[in-house]
């Protein structure tokens, strides 16, 4: 068979098999979701999913308006019993102590030093500015990315002893699958640093780095010994977290989501910015933790991932609220 | 014949036709490249598309790197006689007029109102901030989004008469898609305003609204009548343009790109931080106007897409210099 005719033939089957596929069973099916137990939440699911991929039909939502947007910690991977990117920081004041013998005397790195978090983390997120500005800037992009790229094959989680990057939810990884097969974009939309979170979640979630949206610095470009670098400056210039993140969704994405899902108050505008447009059906989600065996159990009184507005609200918007303990037959990837 | 048999011939077919074609012709070859003369700008291009996509080969680069950046302005469609977006304010500032009489007395607006160019921008740039402002800004993102799409329908530009959006060019148009084809993602990074662009992009370029790195403003999250709007607000954020330009490639895309397209100094930067890096076959691109004829021609003394740093320093940096009236046998698809 000559090239011509086999790529006939090869167009002419795929056609078939794709108007068979339409009406016989989609590849494309919930079968994906092998972690979800069956209840409200995966029904909520299957249920949005199909019908918005269905031409011709109200629910219909055209391929480039699939926009799915995801908080990551807490709603991706963990995020107990401190921020990761917090425990990242730590971990490189350690490591740059040696050259600082300054911080020896100065708080909060002094409180870190000697493993005195209740010190450390006195000042709140505020206080913490010194310590991201001492382990995030003053360097190239591309000496921060290595850093954190060795750092996450290294590093790990003082509980559960696993790598950090394996700390990530199977249950919501096969969710992201099956959006993507569905033609839906998934973007990560993170209150933490952009550039901690790029040099990993593209193998983590399959999400490359112009796909994430997160806070991040100033930056200056400039010529090192006749190279360009970007340089990270110590002033923060978008938080995106809160009525920051439709903000950043906005900016870096500029499609309004149709699906969104998080899991603390933190997330809460996006999610309302994602349900309360009314030209296509939206779906909203919160993580809810209750999962105190296999993971964590926490929500209204959690100085980490607060949800208290988010489950008040939840049933007069219609927001799905994830049970970790009962709707996740599994937690992460390793578990059994 | 059943699904799953015609399912398996349609994929064996498939491998087939994958592996003639990799040795016989590639189906995604310079064909597309149908309004690019023969000469050396076409020459480069498919001397470096290609081999960058074989795997195994010392030029060969994974499709997740195959990231493409090109400016808009003179680049992706004309500038001339004045930057399109500064067009669209000037119509803006005359549809809004009478709700503004003091604009009647107040410069930029007096003299923009009387059609006095001069006047109007003999401030620069900066002297034209109150004028982005007022056409900018005060209204929601979704608002802007409208105007926009309204005036890119209905307005022309003063010399070919022709919309906005029928005066991009037909060989970017072809070199976009011929990146694709070969698994390049193609973004633009323009100095303009990121909300002024991305409501005709995706349907000019094929370029999807979260490809699109620009100038943007402040914004703020607020509820209006119990529902969630983005205001935008009367304060620049970030300029990209220039240094700019590699600053907001990082902020937006993550990654250095492979291959990157300006026509002006305002490019510059651009197109060293992309072909600075040595990991990879690296492309750099000026687009020079030289066709006064078909569109304009203008260089070191324009100053609109002033073009002399990147003429001078070309040679010696391997960039290549699209020389539009010789290299391209067509410049608007409306061109016969």
């Amino acid at each position: 068979m000559n090239y011509k005719a086999k790529l006939i033939i090869f167009l002419f089957l795929g056609l078939s098999v794709l108007m068979e596929a339409q009406n016989v069973k989609l590849i494309t099916s919930s079968d994906l979701l092998l972690s979800w137990n069956d209840g409200a939440s995966k029904k909520a699911i299957i249920d949005f999913v199909p019908k918005t991929t269905k031409e011709g039909t109200p629910d219909f939502i055209p391929i480039a308006d699939r926009i799915a947007t995801f908080d990551n910690d807490g709603t991706l991977w963990s995020e107990q019993p401190m921020y990761f990117q917090l425990a990242f920081a730590i971990d490189q004041v350690k490591a740059m102590a040696p050259e600082h013998p300054e911080w020896k005397t100065t708080q909060p790195f002094k409180a870190l030093l000697e493993g005195d978090m209740k010190t450390a983390l006195a000042g709140g997120a505020e206080g913490l500015l010194p310590v991201l500005a001492a382990t995030h800037t003053g360097m190239t992009t591309e000496a921060f990315e290595q850093i954190v790229k060795d750092w996450m094959a290294t590093a790990t989680h003082p509980i559960t002893k696993n790598h950090y990057n394996e700390m990530i939810y199977q249950p919501m990884l096969e969710l992201l699958q099956y959006l993507r097969a569905n033609g839906y974009k998934t973007f990560i939309v993170s209150g933490r640093g952009i550039d901690f979170m790029r040099p990993w979640v593209e193998q983590a979630y399959g999400i490359p780095p112009y796909q994430v949206v997160g806070s991040s610095g100033k930056m200056k470009y400039e010529m090192v010994d006749g190279k360009p670098v970007i340089m990270k400056l110590p002033e923060l210039i978008f938080n995106n977290d809160e009525d920051g993140k439709p903000i950043g969704i906005h900016q870096y994405i500029g499609k309004r989501p149709v699906f969104a899902a998080g899991n603390s108050d933190g997330d809460y505008q996006m999610i309302e910015w994602t349900t309360t447009a009314t030209d296509y059906p939206r779906f909203g989600m919160f993580v809810h933790h209750t999962d105190a065996e296999r993971e964590y159990a926490y929500d209204r009184n959690s100085h980490i991932g607060k949800l208290e507005k988010g489950l008040d609200d939840a049933a007069k918007n219609n927001w799905t609220i994830v049970d970790m303990k009962n709707d996740w037959a599994k937690i992460y990837p390793g578990d059994k």
